[in-house]
């Protein structure tokens, strides 16, 4: 079934998703599992019919559960219940995080949208939820990934909730807290010689063989359905501050994708109705690791082309050398006047540092990037410290515990008695 | 302040609770920081007004916030949400674990409580939001505790969020997961060389000098206020299963204390009429580790006496070897004929794999604990098969990665080419 023409399972009847579109040159095709164009080879986007949008109300979201399906009418599936495959991820808090703004700068108000709230602690799970569901509804019976961990864990754990088999595909120097929290759910899980890029190459081919016909891969086959899962991240912002938009916000770059939903979840908020758009819009502002930022590398040097690189750096989970999305995240960037930065390993440590320190919020290390750039880009003036903004929190620092473990131990150590606390100072 | 009977910030004409009690010897206290009684040195519970309670509505509780302060009526601080010191804990999934329950033998609905989903993933920061929340309303300034690793982390995350000064006590040999993850969040972090018990005991000595008036230790001075926040898991599962209590329930003990919390949230839903008595009442179960299982010991020696024991095994945060509510727990199993089993250390690693694997959620080691004795109870006929049951998964499993580290990595490990994946069977 994968990248063919078969008729799609998609309901148009419940569903407001109407085709695939190439972002590149607007080709149509039906909606099944394929994601390259086959005029131009672009990457394929989900159209939805925005008169089916527009009949979503604010009161039917308020009313629905508390995770992502509370956005089904948005979404191109899942609008049945019993067809989702998920472990109902979503709705994660909005942190206010005042001490964090004096620290860097901003006088405005600061949100965490803290995702490793998930359940695999991750925002990965709102895009395995909606690629799953989409899988089904597609009639695959095996889910997989090319990850760079937490979407491996996502896809393991989705698979062992539904009882269905997995094959998962990682670069072979992964954090022990990702293979770990990956393999104890009992699906296949194959470690690669190479780097993510190369694992994303090796998943392109498989899914073209006859063994893996029956097979989603979430980011390859079923990708354009995989990505309107990160729209709720933007939808979830809005809602939470009470419908509204915030002036700017900062999200981490692997794939660029992220990035691009959230401004795309944002516009069709205002499109339909949801919200109103906020007097001088709002600004998108992208966080990359230094080890590997080639989106804004293109930016800073005002290229349109995105020079793969060889990723380096502590960073794994942004580590994608060649950005899928990379040309329509500058797009959004450029587009809504905002800006790009990158923070090396050190700074990344202490964004990490900084976030727990100041808001209480143990972030993974791209969560720690995005700190970090937030306070470049106030110190460098990119990004308005009046304005209110919104900083992403993608993942949980206990995956990337060696990140910081040198950093973060006891302050003492003692026998255990009063003397020897008295000794340590413990005691005035 | 601390164990004085200096006049109480805990408000009678907002909360519903009226004194501490002694649970040996029923003498009567005001509502201040004392955790022990001075007649008889028995451990001090909050007494609430049943009229107070009885007061609070199902609609009232609904249309509360998705956290355990949706429960404040119920609760002896934080009805005003000004007052609150919190991450905000709480309404954690109820999964629904059909494959689970058809491997261990069950035929009734089973369900695990899954309270990794909370902020610092473990069920401690419910009572660390309801000790601290009284322990501002007592005046404390700086807050505390002794800790076999899932308090550290959420008192640490908790003082950070609120700005205040913390200083954490925990046994020298900590799971690494446990000490980053309290560490990073900067407060004073103190290793002590000794068990928990150790610890514990030098808290209790520091808690009575000049230089730590200011300090709650959430379980020394202001513990009957923290062993309240267990109540919200009873009530939540309640509230959950549509305002119905479960015929069984197995709950990992330590101290002992949440058992006994649980069993006491179901009791109050009865007597204030949220929920009707269930026909047959419930029966609660308790889990200990081979390596530290002195009440399930005493239980199947048929003693009122608990006998302290020297910990070991890998489920860390079960490891309390002298359990404070030991007696509290024995007579909740016994009223309500449950039964208690202990597991050993290979049997905890294929509880939380086993878990894994058929309901998608990774547990610590105590969860672990937890599903191998529902297997056992099953086996020995002393959980009915045929009755709806709810197991609690009280912690994260990557707080223990190395518990099953060991057991679980990848299934494969190849280079990037198809030749290769060919050659590793993964084509058939």
């Amino acid at each position: 079934m994968s990248s063919t023409l078969a008729p799609s399972g998609i309901d148009p009847a419940t569903s407001p998703a109407r085709a695939l579109v190439c972002r590149a040159c607007s080709a149509r095709y039906p909606l099944v599992a394929q994601h390259a164009c086959y005029e131009c080879f672009g990457p394929l986007e989900v159209d939805h019919d925005t008169a089916a949008l527009a009949a979503v109300t604010r009161e039917q979201i308020e009313a629905g559960p508390r995770n992502i399906w509370r956005y089904a009418g948005l979404l191109p599936v899942g609008q049945d219940p019993a067809t989702r495959v998920t472990l109902d991820p979503g709705f994660t808090p909005l942190v206010a995080a005042p001490r964090l703004a004096a620290e860097v700068g901003l006088t405005a108000p600061l949100w965490v949208k803290d995702d490793s709230a998930n359940p695999t602690h991750s925002f990965k799970d709102r895009v395995v939820s909606v690629a799953l569901t989409a899988a089904r509804s597609l009639g695959f019976t095996r889910f997989a990934c090319a990850s760079t961990g937490n979407l491996a864990n996502s896809v393991a754990a989705h698979a062992a909730r539904a009882g269905a088999p997995s094959v998962v595909f990682i670069p072979s120097d992964l954090e022990q807290g990702k293979v770990v929290t990956t393999a104890v759910y009992g699906g296949d899980l194959v470690a690669i010689d190479g780097s993510y890029d190369d694992v994303n190459r090796l998943c392109g081919e498989l899914v073209e063989t006859d063994e893996f016909e029956d097979t989603a891969f979430v980011n390859v086959n079923v990708r354009p359905y995989y990505a309107e899962g990160s729209k709720t991240l933007g939808y979830e912002v809005a809602e939470q501050l009470g419908w509204r938009i915030p002036a700017q916000v900062v999200i981490p770059m692997a794939s660029g994708e992220l990035l691009t939903k959230v401004d795309k979840a944002f516009a069709e908020l205002v499109e339909v109705g949801l919200v109103e758009a906020p007097a001088g819009g709002w600004r998108v502002f992208g966080a990359q690791s230094a080890g590997c930022s080639p989106i804004a590398a293109a930016l800073h040097a005002g290229s349109d082309t995105i020079e793969p690189v060889k990723p380096t750096g502590i960073a794994k989970s942004l580590n994608i050398g060649d950005p899928a999305a990379g040309p329509y995240a500058l797009e959004a960037v450029r587009r809504t006047g905002g800006w790009m930065a990158a923070a090396d390993d050190d700074e990344i440590r202490a964004g990490i540092r900084l976030l727990a320190r100041t808001a209480g919020v143990f972030a993974e290390t791209a969560g720690g990037v995005t700190v970090a750039v937030l306070r470049t880009l106030v110190e460098s003036g990119r990004l308005d410290p009046t304005a209110e903004t919104v900083v992403f929190n993608t993942g949980e620092g206990l995956k990337t515990l060696d990140a910081v473990a040198g950093q973060a131990g006891p302050s003492h150590r003692i026998k255990a008695s009063l003397r020897a606390a008295r000794d340590a100072g413990l005691l005035g």
